[in-house]
């Protein structure tokens, strides 16, 4: 680790769902983070959950990580020699079957996660990010929400507007609706809601080192609504909006038909794209190969990252997953909460 | 051209608007036609059109073609030395901009297409293929339909389920709904229309030489509606549909997540795609180089095809214009007339 390393962000590491390939790509990426190489994480790495678990990830990577287990993070020893555990002993691997959705395993996710949350919101850990979890596991382990960043925002006590944003390294997207029917985003697609995403894509791509972020905005209907003709959300709602936060000096584009904006955001032309629903941006960002990118909880108190891609139960306990994303992922939550500390 | 050349289906080609690249892709297409060679299409090929545009797409191809010009198809003499022309004297090109929207050529370019679908109707020509038209010189010039494929649906008098296609390399797409504001296509979602789109995409998949076509039908809501959390239609209405075609002995499979399903078609798991809404098969199939495919329209009682690429008024008289999207175009119409004349 760096000399510098006390002014580095504390991002605290979940080891993913014990039953997939977290603990192997999280063990991977922690042995780079200790080389303290190029490669390196921007931040100081501790990692919460149970220590069974990360020797687990051990076995599975076929590397050793030396580490030491700390009661609380203040009084963690900072050193390029270990990594610091915080074990909350919540799961024995041996207890669930792996390469299966498990609904302890699920729980014992959760449990983590708000544990993470509550050490965040004292202050305690500057970002968090985490290994693949398992949906369904989380679900079938108690925590019922429609998905993850529902439950971040229930966690942190967050009510006002916040987004899942999706990290290619062509570009960012950001949704003015996510995970409802397509009919009931329809009605959600309202002047407050665009404007709320593109203030959140301005000042989340501004913390992501974009000093002038340039934003597209998509069209709803086919065509960009050919001028009325098929629809008139671009006429009535998504253009006056758009022109509303220009004025406010956001340099957002649009609305652009969405078989368009995504060939020119990945030529280059946009840092960042607001899409009005999820399989806009999705179908585009997964054929660009977004298994690689990043999903980052936007908007809320503490920031959260986690790789796109899942716990990959087809290449198990081979010891070939790969920890890119999930690098990425640590670097950016890294990015984000190092910007936010200094606001 | 080949011996058995009167076999061949006979495929008129339009020479496009005027004004873009179409006449010099035209013209390098010929060219291939008249050499015979491994490239040329597998049709009989005649241009209906302004014999003035002809010449001028050779001015821009650089290239000369022997053509002779015959008052009525039924009297060409077809030979490998030359290709026959029905000229129609009605667009001289000098009276004309290039480069830009005009209503004249637009006009022409409807013209010329209602001459060619009279002759199909009288069984003159077998299959028509267009190289780009523009769409708002098309309407400017006092055609006034919603997208091209209405225009042939109301010269044709057909009254029946029909549709765009589009064809990539990797797969062909088929659409329950199109040119319609995304709120209306929610309310044309039907079991009905889901099972025509089906059942053309299953013919058409057929005509193209997919013996067993083997089809993906994409969801309409975001993670297939995710067991209904977010809404219902994958479960009232399409899976439904999909189980009804299978019994009827078609191989449809879905619905399938709109982010998942293009990535299955890409790497070779369906030969056609069914999307719910234009955006849906457009956002994929465009990020997947579609400029280099051929919409279809199908269904009707005549063949249609054109290359994906528009005018390109930017490389427009440059002599670099690729005819290798229109000699897509011209084959595929070529084995769609063949498989229609032989049923």
């Amino acid at each position: 680790m760096a000399p510098d390393m006390h002014a580095q962000p504390l991002v605290g590491l979940m080891l993913g769902d014990a039953t997939g390939i977290g603990p192997e790509i999280a063990v991977k990426l922690l042995s780079t983070a200790l080389a303290a190489g190029d490669d390196a994480p921007p931040a100081r790495l501790a990692v919460v959950g149970d220590a069974r678990v990360l020797e687990l990830g051990m076995r599975d990577a076929g590397i050793s990580v030396p580490y030491q287990i700390y009661p609380r993070l203040d009084q963690v020893a900072w050193s390029a020699d270990h990594i610091p555990v915080i074990d909350l002993a919540n799961l024995d691997p041996a207890s669930v079957a792996r390469g299966e959705v498990s609904p302890e395993s699920g729980r014992a996710c959760g449990d983590t996660l708000k544990y993470m949350i509550d050490l965040a919101l004292d202050g305690q850990l500057d970002g968090i990010c985490f290994a693949p979890l398992n949906k369904a596991a989380l679900h079938s382990g108690g925590w019922h929400f429609t998905d993850e960043h529902q439950m971040f925002a229930h966690l942190t006590g967050h009510t006002g507007f916040f987004g899942e944003m999706n990290v290619i390294p062509e570009f960012a997207t950001f949704r003015v609706t996510s995970h409802v029917a397509l009919r009931a985003a329809l009605d959600m697609i309202t002047p407050e809601r665009i404007g709320l995403a593109l203030r959140l894509a301005h000042a989340t791509l501004r913390d992501m080192g974009h000093e002038h972020p340039r934003i597209g905005v998509a069209a709803l209907n086919p065509h960009c609504g050919e001028n009325g003709l098929f629809g008139d959300e671009e006429i009535t709602t998504i253009r006056p909006t758009v022109e509303t936060l220009r004025a406010e000096g956001i340099d957002a584009t649009g609305p652009i038909s969405s078989d368009t904006i995504f060939i020119k955001a990945k030529r280059g032309d946009f840092d960042g794209v607001v899409m009005m629903y999820h399989d806009q941006g999705q179908i585009a960002t997964k054929l660009l190969g977004f298994n690689k990118g990043v999903t980052v909880t936007a908007g809320l108190k503490t920031v959260f990252t986690t790789p796109a891609h899942g716990t990959a139960f087809d290449i198990l306990g081979q010891g070939k997953a790969d920890p890119g994303a999930l690098a990425h992922a640590v670097r950016l939550a890294a990015m984000l909460a190092g910007a936010a500390s200094r606001r």
